[in-house]
């Protein structure tokens, strides 16, 4: 038996059902706050990662599937979806676009090779939001109102924003320094990769799983204490608008995230329901005024994001004790006695069908009895019957399985008494 | 500047509007022919491929994005549906579910990496369906009623069904050793591939895009020829039933797919749309009664099915003239005077969305009159001004901007006034 590759899983219907309401509200929200799909493909030419992501970030060095392609092309699956989004926006020369700035959303699966755990997979499906070409800080706020607006529609209640500031490249170059100044002396007690890390990208340190308890980490200057006067403004009014929009938040000047191509607003978002386990960020994402003309785009374009795991929403849901509803009954189960009337019954069946009622008939050529265990068990709304006496008499009767009341109705041509009855 | 990789292509906002429409209809089709959604990884082990679809055809031979991952196993970019499906069901025992059929669908990206050209993409969606577990030639009619609802359901007209029967074990059997005597006297000339398909897999022969044209095809045996009893006894049903569901079909006797695992039905979905070039078929799909059982699963587990190209369905409208209808228009856009307005304005457009209405307002800064620009080029239904007078009194005004009336609303509390406007 051939299984499937490990860290991946296939959705059963079950699942499914789960997953098309989550997406359902994801596009509806979307629509409203005016952000437009994007569909870029799965992968991508393997710079675009190192580029964008940053050539010194786990992903880029230990989590991607790159592989060769018949043209001797180096390809990454995608390991996340802004890089490609911005690629798109360059490519596409969406900059010209009359309406700025433009608001882009994706929704679609991304791969990490990562070590397998709860809640981990090699296949995840993101959900994302890029506004690039705005400098306000209102959009930050509305980026951040967009993803909580998921959460509460979806009616998760236990979920906080947890915001940083990190700066300009100005502040961030002092910060820097005071990062190298901070942990040179005693480097040797890190790490090798923080040891690389140190002069390449210091901020990577702070993020660092195996030396997090490290003494020097408590104590490492923090980033707010570097922002310069135009970073500081900016940050506040990020927060104000907040404020103004009734979304609460916490500030953690230890927040960097694990990309190199953040800068200003800088956001978690958190599940803070119980036996959740260890993985509590829902969504993340920041500003990355650098990362367009990086990609080959105008110089100076901003551009803001975030990116929130379907996955971990719907692990959010259950730790909350939360049922997504789905609808899967089947509004007519016809069953056929004997091989005349199981021909009028697939006709029926499909008549139904083609004018937008859902309906299922046997498929295994099974006594009425059984058949109707499966009208039963599908919890069909009516259930019909047809069989010699239907077949002379050209009526039947549709049974409501809930209260036990019957309609008759015409074989010949009694659809729209079929079609009142479910409407 | 880095681009996408070749064969593949971006969608973009006005393309995923047309998307979302077919998706929808995709799966409002298969909710009322109750086929539930399943979700397979994007990569599977190697080996489902050579073994499902076959080792002697293009696509495995051909075709296939393989790659070994950091765990040295050769993983591949799924070049069709139905092995991932027939996989998953071996798998999650799917034979042991109390309703049968299994009835599934899906709907993704596929990779084959093909010679460019116009239509064909290396990265391209397919929805697709299976019925696992029924050997009733009514579902055989179901399962193309589905695919011809679709296409109705979207508008197209000049579509075809074509159909042939490839017969059991036993049929096809006959048929290979009339193959074989047919060909193999003048086998040298034909093309190295043909050459090794002729002891392998003769049929494949007369799939081959190089050899199309030599005398000795057209004057092959032929399958129909070549069915036994049973094989003609249910074909003979299945076109009976497509007759009472009033679903028209041609006979095709060459038509055998691309692919190793059918028998019985097979069949094809043609567009005949004008200026359409050289790719008509739509779909294509039949039955695959031995593939569960070459997957691990019970024996003489029946399947039947079909895969759509959504790309080419495009194509079709298009080339029938056909639009797709899609909605993109904004209800409100609230434009501000000034830096304090601006705060209302954002308060304003953040509470209209969180109440389902989508709305839009200005994040570049710029003066009324661009703002209102704007508010035309996303054709919004109504357009609001915030500036001194409106955050004194309190009061503002919607203006309709295809009747030119305005209606009066309290900025503090008319929420509800404007819900009306658009309900």
């Amino acid at each position: 038996m051939i299984q499937i590759p490990r860290g991946t899983k296939d959705l059963l219907p079950e699942e499914t059902a789960k997953w098309q309401v989550i997406e359902k509200v994801i596009r509806d929200t979307c629509d409203v706050f005016q952000y437009k799909e994007i569909r870029t493909p799965i992968f991508e030419h393997t710079d675009l990662f190192t580029r964008s992501v940053g050539d010194t970030t786990d992903i880029v060095q230990k989590e991607m599937y790159t592989f060769t392609d018949r043209g001797d092309r180096s390809l990454t699956l995608r390991p996340e979806g802004t890089a490609s989004v911005v690629r798109s926006y360059v490519e596409n020369k969406m900059f010209g676009w009359v309406n700025q700035p433009v608001k882009l959303y994706y929704l679609g699966p991304m791969f990490r090779y990562e070590r397998q755990q709860a809640g981990r997979y090699r296949q995840f499906v993101q959900f994302g939001i890029e506004a690039i070409g705005s400098n306000d800080p209102a959009i930050d706020a509305e980026v951040m109102a967009l993803a909580m607006s998921v959460y509460k529609k979806m009616g998760l209640e236990k979920v906080k924003l947890v915001l940083n500031s990190l700066g300009d490249a100005e502040s961030r170059n002092a910060h820097k320094e005071a990062l190298i100044q901070h942990f040179e002396g005693r480097i040797g007690e890190f790490c090798s990769d923080c040891q690389s890390r140190l002069t390449k990208n210091p901020l990577r340190i702070l993020d660092c799983k195996k030396d997090r308890d490290h003494e020097l980490m408590a104590t490492a200057p923090k980033l707010p204490d570097y922002l310069n006067e135009d970073s500081k403004n900016y940050f506040e009014k990020v927060q104000a608008y907040l404020n103004e929009l009734d979304i609460p938040f916490e500030l953690d000047p230890n927040l960097v995230r694990g990309l190199d191509y953040y800068n200003h607003t800088a956001f978690e978002i958190m599940s803070e329901g119980e036996g959740f386990g260890s993985i509590t960020t829902l969504a993340g994402g920041g500003r990355y005024n650098g990362l367009v003309s990086e990609l080959g785009g105008p110089d100076d374009t901003p551009g803001i994001g975030f990116a929130m795991s379907v996955e971990r929403l719907l692990l959010a849901l259950e730790a909350e004790g939360k049922a997504v509803q789905t609808i899967e009954n089947v509004s007519f189960y016809i069953a056929a006695m004997d091989e005349e009337s199981k021909v009028a019954a697939v006709k029926l069946t499909h008549n139904l069908r083609v004018n937008g009622i859902s309906a299922e008939t046997d498929y295994l050529n099974r006594k009425v009895k059984a058949q109707m265990k499966s009208a039963d068990r599908l919890e069909a709304t009516y259930a019909i019957i047809i069989g010699e006496t239907e077949m002379e008499t050209g009526i039947a009767k549709a049974k409501n399985l809930q209260t036990g009341e019957s309609v008759e109705f015409s074989l010949a041509d009694g659809l729209n008494e079929l079609k009142k009855l479910v409407s």
